[in-house]
Parts: structure tokens; C-alpha cells; sequence
């Protein structure tokens, strides 16, 4: 079994977990029901959720319950996607190829969706029943601090909205993105390794190891906007020079980007020479990561 | 003292908590910091954190550290406020006298700061350090469950949208209020109960308590909504009216309402009927709910 079709059965099984989780489209209030499932099943690619996976397996063997924690990183990235697509905050109308939320539903019931997606991640995590009460709550602060104020994902989102058409800022740049998107990828490995029981050296190589794949994840986004046509992205490209972002390529040039994705990459590799071949699914995602085309 | 200057007493101790909790208006990204701090310190009664301090004194003497749990649900009904009077929602330019959220600091960091308050909630809950893990996971699970879209203040708020403009009915109007306000309300004296280590008799008996008031709350408020003028109210009077909401004086009447209020605190009181003097704040909060007049 290649390693894509190995992907393809993890993103079937978070899938299934995810369908578990969410209310049914029949459930009253069905609006909104249908607004998270829609935003849900938009063809995410469940990066966050596998993260969690296998960092867990890199500590223990096949931690019982782990998917229904790694479901709550899918629920805050897709809260995430909805509000910023808003047309307060980006104005997108397609992400992935598909219509955005607020196109579909309007803004009130986006905003609710989005909302309700945050919350189901708390009650999600707070309802487990296969981990001990002290790693649920390690595991809960973990998700909580990566996506808030404090370095996590909305200090990121305010950074990157009064960023707007500042001159690109090497440093302001490295802020906004370890906070955006960093936080929450950090967070999705250090979750699954908390989760299976890691101890500190453990749990200290996968964060780093989650800082590196988060930085040459951004760095890849950044350069597939530059260079992809809005067809094959699914989202209209080149957005961020029109927003005037503060972006890797237009700070360090596309070559120079190029090379601090692949130095991310390495990094990421010798983060875990603590762990043996049960971290080697930890070890491809990463050069996928930076390999990947859209 | 009179049971107003206790309360008064109350409030300060929720405010140097708040202020404790959230990050400092000087601490980056300074915006979102000051736009959470903005609505959080507009003149709330912090009617929800004292019930669950008191609930959680009906049980126990004074339990350590239960006004930290507290302050998340001040930060879930703040973060739905500033939510809720957006222009895609109530679009409401005004609340308890002064500029909403988004006419302060726009509607992308309004919706960023109702974001960030609800995710502060769980991170604080998720952080106590005071109370038993066990008992955290269910504190937060309430929380959880209290905000989301199966009968919490999600789906009242979806159902209150969609309701706009249909026909007065009472069936409908007792399902968006069950969810819309009174969820939260009955987990804010659930959550002090559980963190106080209530039995299941207890836990019951609050559970009651805070149906009875949640429903007399919001009899309450509509009606106030529609005796008042703005300037007493703070916000724009009439508004429900103009909105076309399904409110309680719509339905049954203004007198018939009121004694549906009154029939609500007795009930409330009945309700506690299992526990001693220490519960008296709670039986006097009942009173102060209904006899209100902001």
C-alpha cells in the first residue's frame, strides 16, 4: 500500500468519526446542522486530524478514542475557514472549488455555523470516555490556547488583517503565520502525543517537530498562491498580492521560499530521531507537506 | 446589608476575575484584547457567573477557586451578545447604553472578539486548577453542551432567525427560549453545583431552580422590551416588535405574562425546596429576576 492510499483510508476514518459527531441534517435546527456538514464535507484534506493520529501512534500503539480527539482540530480549522471567508474579513466566495458558507447560507447563519463548529470541539473533547479526566483537560487547554488571543490562531487572523498593505517584514511575517496556522498544527501533534501519554521528550520532538511542518506548510501555501491558476487551487489565487499580504515569496522571492520549505522540511525529519519507525508516518506527511500541489 | 449591596459585593469579585483572565489591552494584538475587554466591562450584571457561585455555595461552603469557572459563562454570554447585534443578525447599533462591538471596532474584530471570548471560556475552564479533573471535564461538557445547536443557545438563536415573521405560537416561542437564554442559564448554577461536588439530588434540584428561572428571565425581558423606552433600556425598545419576534407579550398578553413570571418564581423556590439557608441567595436572585426593571 503506497503511502497516498494509506492517507486515503486515515481521511475515510476521520470522516466517519466526523459524520458521527455532528448532529444530522435532520436534527432540528437543520439550518444549521446543515451549514457545519456542508462546510465539513467541502473536500477538506483532514491535515490536522492526521497530524493528531499519528503523533499518537508515534507514542503508543493505536491509542483507543484518538480520532474523536483529532476531530476537534477539523472543527476549529473549518470554524476558522467560514469566519475568514466572511465578507468582513477576506470576501472569499469559493474555497476548495465550492461555493463559501455565507453564499450558501447567508452571513447570519456563517456566522452561527462557524460558531457552532468551535463549540462541538470542546464538547466533543470534554465528552470522551477512552482517555483518563487528567489527559482530557491537558488535551482541551492544548486546543483552546493554540486557536485564542495568546500566540494562537486569532492573534494570528488580527496580525494578518492589520498586516494588510504593510511593507513585507520578515519578522511580522514569521508572527503572523506561527500564530494563523502554525498554532494549531503545533497543536495537533502535541494533542495526539498527550493523548497516548507522551512523556516531556516525547511530547518536546513532536512540538518541534509540529513548529517545523507548520512553518513550510505556510510557506508551501504561500508559493501555491503565487504560482496556480484559481482552477486547480479551488480558491481564487494571487488573492493575497491583491489583499496585499504579507506573504514568504513576495518578503524572501519564490527560489528563496523554495529553499526554507525543504530546510523545514529537514528539520522536521531530525526533530524526531527520538522515535523509531512508529513516527515514520510523522516523517512522509512531512515531505508531503512540502511536496504537495494544492 | 441589604441583598443589593451583597450583590454589588458579587459583581466586583466576578470583575477583578474577568480582569484577571483576560489578556491586558497593552499585550499584542492589542485590538482583539481591547475589543473582548470592551464588551466584557459594558455594564454587565454578571447575572450568570453569580449563579453559579451561588449554586455552588447551596452546596458546599464556599468552594475554592468556583468564581474562575464563573467568568466562562460571562464570556459565552458576552461572546453571543456581540455575535448577536451584528448587522447580518439583530443588527443592532446599541447595547446597555453604548456602541455595540462592531460599530466600535468594526465587523471583522467584533466577529474575531466573539470568537476569542468563546475559546477563552474553555481555555479557562480547561486551566482551573482548583478543582478535581473529573469534576473540569464535566464543568466544561455543561458549558459545552449549554452553547451549542442540540437545545442550547445556538439553536435558540437559529430558531429565533427563522421565526421571524411566523405567526405568535407558543410552542415555538417555549423551544427558541428553553435553548436561547435558558440553557445557559441553567448551566450557569449546574456548572457551580457539579464544581462544588453536588449528589444527584442536588444537582436535580438546581437543574429545576434554573429552568424556572431561565423562562421567568426571559418572560421578563420581553416584557420590558415592551413597556420600556430606550433610554431606561439601554438598547433600542420596541425592537422585538419591529423585528417581528415571537415574544411571551405576543402570544399570551402583557397580564397573562406577568403572571407567568410570578408563576415561574414560586416554582423556582419550590424547586429548592431540599436545601437549607445556604441557598437563600439563590431563592432572593429568583425575586430580584422577575422584579427587575432593567
Amino acid at each position: 500500500m503506497s503511502f497516498r492510499e494509506y492517507l486515503a483510508g486515515q481521511q475515510q476514518l476521520i470522516d466517519r468519526e466526523l459524520d458521527r459527531l455532528v448532529p444530522s441534517e435532520n436534527f432540528p435546527p437543520e439550518t444549521i446542522h446543515r451549514a457545519m456538514r456542508y462546510s465539513l464535507f467541502a473536500g477538506g484534506k483532514r491535515v490536522r486530524p492526521i497530524l493528531c493520529l499519528e503523533a499518537g501512534r508515534a507514542v503508543a500503539d493505536s491509542p483507543r478514542g484518538i480520532e474523536t480527539a483529532a476531530c476537534s482540530l477539523e472543527f476549529v480549522h473549518t470554524y476558522s475557514l467560514i469566519h475568514d471567508d466572511l465578507p468582513a474579513l477576506d470576501n472569499d466566495d469559493y474555497r476548495r472549488g465550492k461555493l463559501t458558507s455565507h453564499k450558501v447560507f447567508g452571513e447570519a447563519m456563517a456566522i452561527l455555523a462557524g460558531d457552532a463548529l468551535l463549540t462541538l470541539a470542546f464538547e466533543t473533547l470534554s465528552k470522551m470516555n477512552a482517555v483518563t479526566d487528567d489527559r482530557k483537560a491537558r488535551v482541551i487547554a492544548e486546543l483552546a490556547t493554540a486557536a485564542g488571543t495568546v500566540g494562537g490562531m486569532i492573534a494570528g487572523q488580527v496580525a494578518d488583517l492589520e498586516g494588510e498593505g504593510k511593507p513585507p517584514d520578515a519578522q511580522l511575517l514569521e508572527t503572523i503565520h506561527r500564530a494563523k496556522t502554525g498554532a494549531l498544527l503545533r497543536a495537533s501533534v502535541r494533542m495526539g502525543a498527550i493523548y497516548a501519554g507522551a512523556d516531556e521528550q516525547q511530547l518536546d520532538a513532536v512540538s518541534r517537530y509540529g513548529e517545523h511542518i507548520g512553518l513550510a506548510f505556510q510557506i508551501v501555501d504561500d508559493i501555491l498562491d503565487v504560482e496556480q491558476s484559481s482552477e486547480s487551487l479551488g480558491k481564487t489565487a494571487g488573492k493575497d498580492a491583491q489583499q496585499h499580504k504579507i506573504t514568504f515569496p513576495a518578503v524572501y522571492g519564490l527560489e528563496e521560499s523554495r529553499r526554507m520549505a525543504e530546510r523545514e522540511r529537514r528539520s522536521a525529519h531530525e526533530s524526531l530521531a527520538i522515535f523509531d519507525a512508529r513516527a515514520d508516518r510523522l516523517r512522509e506527511l512531512a515531505d508531503l507537506i512540502v511536496q504537495r500541489t494544492s
